[in-house]
């Protein structure tokens, strides 16, 4: 199979920039001395987490217990599952751990303990619970200075749960895009988080584990003293959300979408194309940065960047191609009614959770299909 | 299986609403005289389809090539795609075609039907192809004045094809707010798709479906005079960006996301559920509208509209759910741990696709999973 033989709307994966991007996240992690626990959230493709494992990362993060049950099936034991725990979710996590997977879940709350810490002894399961720590005030977790950590810790430890260590994401760092402020906003995760870990300790509790990471931060940090692990997920792929934050080129994008022109408006400057909202996603994660794309930026079907074309528009199957600034009003003739276009997405987690699976293509032009699952 | 059974984020769909919005639009069409023809893209799913039928619509649109063979498969007959066809994507269509399948394509330009009557020529095949009318500039269609009009169909007629009719979808309607707008957007749509027809009969060409439609339109039209059919799709099951338009009150609305809270940052005033993006999908349809619902409205498990509560944030698996307004303090004890709620949507059609089942509630509080199907 190869890029010629796929039909439209697919979403490829450009394999040699996803190694790319794989081997030069490892690196930086084994440079800066901590263990590399990638989100497996983007892509939920066991193919993809095997290049990841296969690079030297130790375990992986998830968003669902789905994830974690298909890739411990998969031969992954190592899980931890960065979502607060709800309480009506312990009987399927409990399945896992009696199945041998080691899987690491999260509080952030009195509540959250309470609830692990009754489930656990019913079913005398000891739980391995790490604390959530809340670096920037973007989400969830407790700060480090709050007391409430202390209380949660000790209901866990009192009750018989596994304190196995803190976790932090500084889901902020989307927000910056100069390199002296996701250097001072990873810093602040870094500290933050080592901060909560020296209380525990301080007041007689084990912390294994200080665990951080987002693709911003990751790659900023300057050095990464203290922590233990860094968790990162879409810096597999990358995106244009990424580009306006400034930790990647469009060319280091792995993920696009394959589309075909179905028809133009030559007037107004567009091409209609097969691919909508529902092959891109909704988001429109670069609308509040430094330079909107739209849907996504404009690829020949070779891969080439043109750099003057966007998806301005989309619908549910179709999108509108047009060129940032004046109309090109001889889109009909530059892009003839089955052209073949790629368009970088905004947001390779979202964009990705659209199709069934990936087409990978490789350095040779074959095409692999990479299946990845949705759900929960 | 009932509603306290069930994992959360779940899919519901209120089967009540959905019955009631189903009568409601049949009834409407029956009255101004037309067919009905649902636009499945809402829903790929089944049961709600046959639901349509039952009520007495008369074959369905569909936006992909798959939920044609999809319910073609399941036995209906009558389709049409209504997306302008890729010359890529005409051996699809053959297949369903020799199969059975009543399929209708669409073209809207000279390219598009000469490939058609190339392929089609070649393999002996007459397609059925509507021409699409822009009647409102919002994306695809010739204008119904356009001499490429005339050219386009004698093209599809010489070349052998079976010219079907004409077809136009007045997709600015949603972006009205007043009863009055709707109506004149509406008889625009109306207006224009006739007016292509009497073009290509006064040229001598057949032209027996004039097709016309949106949700909005549809429920505004005052009469559809010269009108076959109506296509609409969102309003089985109505979502926030239809109730701003101003269709639907939220009370109407047949599809929820059921979360689960997993925590909090009372001073904030936030609840955190295990509904994020993933779950509401991206759209923030309601952000231009009169009022924001930010990823969405917050309901009580049984599904008593609050009001007050939106979803003004989401990350992957993460919600925020807050007041409108001034924060509540005390969200904690409104909404502890583990209490569940029910998110109204802004755009049904995708948040739906993020879902691989919709969870059937029925008047007496059982669950049945009624699958749905995504990609391409």
């Amino acid at each position: 199979m190869n890029l010629e033989s796929l039909n439209t709307p697919a979403a490829l994966i450009d394999v040699v920039r996803m190694n790319h991007n794989i081997e030069r996240m490892q690196q930086r992690m084994d440079a800066l001395g901590v263990s590399f626990r990638p989100h497996v959230k983007t892509t939920k493709c066991q193919q993809v987490v095997r290049a990841q494992m296969d690079a030297g990362a130790r375990g992986i993060t998830v968003s669902t217990l789905k994830e974690a049950e298909q890739f411990f099936a998969s031969g992954i034991h190592d899980i931890v599952y960065a979502v607060g725990m709800a309480p009506t979710k312990l009987p399927q996590a409990l399945a896992l751990r009696r199945q041998g997977c080691d899987l690491k879940i999260v509080a952030d709350s009195v509540a959250s303990a309470e609830a692990i810490v009754a489930f656990g002894r019913e079913e005398g399961e000891p739980f391995e619970v790490w604390i959530e720590i809340d670096v920037d005030g973007h989400r969830s977790g407790i700060a480090p200075e709050d007391d409430t950590l202390l209380t949660v810790a000790n209901t866990l430890v009192s009750g018989g749960m596994h304190l196995g260590g803190v976790l932090a994401h500084a889901g902020s760092s989307y927000d910056y895009d100069t390199h002296d402020e996701l250097v001072r906003i990873a810093e602040q995760e870094r500290s933050g988080c080592v901060r909560a870990a020296e209380r525990l300790r301080a007041a007689g509790l084990q912390c294994d584990v200080v665990s951080i990471g987002s693709t911003p931060t990751a790659l900023a940090a300057r050095h990464l003293e203290g922590v233990t692990e860094v968790r990162a997920g879409v810096y597999v792929m990358f995106d244009l959300v990424m580009h306006n934050v400034g930790v990647n080129d469009t060319s280091e994008i792995a993920l696009s979408v394959l589309t075909t022109v179905i028809g133009h408006q030559s007037e107004k400057g567009w091409a209609i194309v097969d691919a909508g909202w529902m092959a891109m996603s909704r988001d429109r994660g670069t609308e509040r940065q430094k330079r909107d794309f739209g849907y996504g930026l404009v690829c020949l079907e070779n891969g080439e960047v043109l750099g003057e074309y966007l998806m301005s528009g989309a619908n549910q199957e179709h999108g509108i191609v047009s060129r940032f600034g004046t109309p090109d009003r001889e889109i009909e003739q530059r892009f003839p009614i089955g052209t073949r276009l790629r368009i970088l997405p905004n947001h390779a987690c979202a964009t990705g959770a659209q199709h069934p699976a990936y087409q990978a293509v490789s350095r040779d032009g074959s095409v692999e299909i990479w299946p990845r699952f949705y759900g929960w």
